[in-house]
């Protein structure tokens, strides 16, 4: 049994092609080949803890992830989000690996979720990159859009100077010409690929902004209550794409966009659909697509399959 | 974050009062201190995998067990059950301990809850402890009733000569005088305080064998299907105790009962409720009792606790 700290995990992450690994967990996740089990949640008094767990049959693994927020952490000097992965055999149920991530392969599939995402449904010629938010999420978006995306011109959007200053600062070294507004207006005006990643609960982004030829991927919304497109951006777009229709259902922006009575069920198609050919993707540079992330367990198997064995070949 | 192995944990199980640790989780259990969510189930084609969880507002930590019991696992030259447990904290959500008992403390607590309702339903003097199984469980249940039960005259019953021999070997070492039976109904008609733990889908005792003044704790059934006792016996029984009534009402010998239409809801107690003296527990000698223990996080929560706070204390 291997324990895997942060350090190692960050260590083999580089090297890893994770855009492939993530779209064929999506594929096997829509064509029902995977076995996902209901999230497990438990409230307290600080913080709140997540459970997903599952697998896919002709794996080798079942993976249990472990995920908590506590709201309070900041003063006592930790981040917010924590977690830790668990790796076990399907032939045996021995326990294989311990990933000790402290919540950051979450991040990080989360990020390649949105290059999976852009891969396949960014218009061909991307003028402008339009981030909304700039935290932590924010920058990984980037980061891993790099590999699917050409354009290297951002504009990003967030509600203080100081942390739209640092954002440009630590994003310059990728190799992106960082921009900065304080006017959300400004990105559905002037790009057209536009993640969001923040934490609202109330609209960011309008319908009265958008242009054809845009997509974009909301990635901040992952609760029942969490909102950063106005609803009727979701109805004005051609091609509305799930991670998890089951989930979208529930929480996020698709599951706001139903409650305000602007689309319907049968409007949405399932990401892995898409990648996989079932669905069809964007079909001209002039249609605005909108994919909403909430995280499957999936991206979790995925992720936590491929650090273990990029950390166990190291090793042999 | 400290990382427990079974080694570690079984040089400081000694050392634990644990009969009114796991007493005291079932005491907060049943006056609804303890917040325990549905546990979390996998199914795999090979085996089968539980999350249990949760917390007690007024500890230090919440607990996560992940129990797998794998069947082709001898095959492989490995136990069938395997499992670990998580600490971590209430005020922060860090993790704080890994023990890796691989299921061994789910064992013990099953046992540890054995003693607690002896301690509460035994008969004053019991003439001789029946056992029925001779396998890991049944070695258990006497080490710690070891501990509350003065009787060291026991009866046990299992299908085959060769385990009963070899559980008779083993156990004599711990100051037990042990008889073997291949007839389950000498258990009901030598002994007044017996013990089930065997897997077994049809009953092994029956009514019609029981003896006035004879307790009963039922180990092991704890799925819909498993069955011990004839549901009769819960009937003739002048009081009928569940670890937990809400899940005894969906697995176990009460499950069984009620099925059967031999008792109904309302002829059931809770072990919290009879420790705590909220519950009229057995008022004389010559009464029947039965208690059917399923297995509730709080035992989990209770032990787990117990073991990292000893081993934690040891590195001091």
């Amino acid at each position: 049994m291997q324990i895997i700290n942060r350090e190692q995990i960050e260590q083999v992450l580089p090297q890893l092609d994770l855009v492939p690994a993530i779209e064929a967990g999506f594929v096997a996740y829509s064509a029902g080949k995977a076995v996902i089990p209901p999230v497990g949640e438990m409230i307290l008094s600080r913080g709140e803890v997540h459970l997903k767990y599952g697998y896919i049959p002709e794996d080798e693994y079942y993976v249990i992830k472990i995920a908590s927020g506590f709201y309070d952490n900041a003063a006592l000097g930790l981040p917010t989000g924590n977690g830790l992965m668990l790796l076990f055999s399907q032939e045996s149920g021995q326990l294989v690996s311990i990933l000790l991530d402290q919540g950051h392969l979450t991040d990080i599939r989360t990020a390649v979720a949105g290059a999976v995402v852009a891969r396949q449904l960014a218009p061909r010629h991307v003028r402008r990159i339009g981030v909304v938010g700039a935290g932590v999420q924010a920058r990984l978006q980037l980061q891993y859009l790099n590999q699917v995306i050409d354009c290297r011109e951002v504009l990003v959007w967030d509600r203080g100077k100081d942390l739209l200053g640092k954002y440009q600062n630590d994003m310059a070294s990728q190799g992106y010409q960082i921009e900065t507004t304080l006017d959300a207006a400004e990105i559905l005006g002037e790009c057209n690929l536009v993640v969001t990643c923040t934490p609202a609960r109330e609209p960011i982004l309008y319908a009265s902004d958008l242009l054809p030829g845009t997509h974009i991927t909301a990635v901040g919304s992952d609760t029942p209550q969490k909102q950063e497109l106005e609803a009727a951006i979701l109805s004005r777009a051609d091609l509305v794409v799930a991670d998890s229709i089951e989930q979208c259902l529930e929480r996020g922006e698709i599951h706001q966009a139903i409650q305000a009575g602007e689309i319907g069920q049968l409007d949405i198609v399932e990401l892995g659909q898409v990648i996989s050919g079932e669905a069809v993707g964007r079909t001209s540079e002039e249609q605005i697509t909108v994919a909403d992330l909430t995280g499957v367990a999936v991206q979790d198997i995925a992720i936590a399959t491929a650090v273990y064995q990029a950390v166990d070949t190291l090793h042999k």
